[in-house]
């Protein structure tokens, strides 16, 4: 069976689909608007992992919809929602048996009801999967510390390869870059370089180089 | 890292258990009630499947008052739902990193909320883990079609070896065969007897024998 999982290049997404690799034969799937190639660097962890990798094209006017939102909101949550389940319906029109996502127990946002799951499953005549909807926080930092050698960092330094590096892209050229400061509150984010390594030291966490003096305008 | 999964010997603990062997050393773990030793087929199955299986001792009060409940609902699920957070408790307390269970996303009951999954977590230091919480009814009717050999039949004919079964004849004995059927809706039950045949031909579920006439009273 074929599964395609909606891959960011983190390690929430990355442990999704090693859960899944001994039941699907499962293919990363980054979506983009288009407005930027941050999936480039999702495909680069995908082959490092070996995995196998495509980008399914997502549409512009839902960009916009999300970002004037999240300006209207003040926050990102709203906008990310509905880019995700546009992400999904997107995945799920693709010629999988089974489309899956890295959504984490305890994530607030994306969040797919049972009835929405219900929903895009019928309609599309696919199973929606979500293998970490049952792992909490401490187990999924359990698993990536013992599975996946990580970069972590603050959001803006750390190459997130999916719609979200577009939907900062759209809000600052629409809205001014002081707009993305003020939608997206300062998180740290992470970027799977590939395996641990199998000795099993503790070095698989780095942190991503600070910005160094001299450059206080690096983007 | 080692975990303990309440483990039933039907499909959904059993793909669990699978869903986590490759990042855990997974014991299966039988509750019982100490009423009957319907954990006996779970213990064969886990062997059959080449896991580690223990049993763990759950309070005869919690079963009391599940089974006065049951009485008083005039159906199952709360007083099923009582029981297994008990069960959990007493998982959470044996020495694992994490616990978890058989549990789906379309389950109706047991259903543990994300507060009480939490409080788990906090106050006995483990994580709790549902493997299954992100996949829906198809998405584990197919993986357990490609991977397990399965009996299938109304549960009073299939040896179902959790505190169900137990919770059964509890009520018969403190409220008569008829309370049992009374509370208990007719529903079909899996047994598990290994792995599927590698060969993938669709044998690898088979309908349980209905009892022969001239048994009318077969139990």
């Amino acid at each position: 069976m074929d599964s395609g999982l909606l891959y960011s290049g983190g390690k929430d997404s990355t442990l999704a689909a090693l859960l899944l690799e001994d039941f699907y034969d499962v293919t990363l799937v980054t979506a983009t608007f288009g407005v930027a190639d941050a999936w480039d660097h999702a495909r680069r962890t995908a082959e490092e992992l070996g995995f196998d990798f495509e980008t399914v094209e997502l549409d512009r006017d839902v960009a916009g919809e999300a970002v004037n939102r999240m300006v209207e909101d003040g926050y990102p949550r709203n906008g990310i929602q509905q880019v995700h389940l546009h992400a999904l319906e997107r995945a799920a029109e693709m010629e999988f048996d089974a489309v899956a996502d890295g959504t984490r127990r305890d994530d607030r946002v994306p969040s797919v009801s049972r009835a929405q799951a219900q929903s895009l499953e019928d309609r599309h005549g696919v199973d929606y999967i979500v293998p970490l909807a049952g792992f909490g926080r401490g187990a999924v930092d359990s698993l990536v510390n013992e599975t996946l050698a990580v970069t972590t960092g603050p959001s803006e330094q750390i190459p997130k390869a999916d719609y979200e590096d577009e939907l900062r892209n759209l809000l600052a050229d629409e809205h001014g870059e002081e707009a993305v400061a003020e939608v997206f509150p300062e998180h740290t984010q992470t970027y799977v370089r590939g395996f641990a390594r199998a000795d099993g030291d503790d070095a698989a966490t780095d942190e991503a180089p600070r910005a160094e003096s001299g450059t206080p305008d690096a983007k």
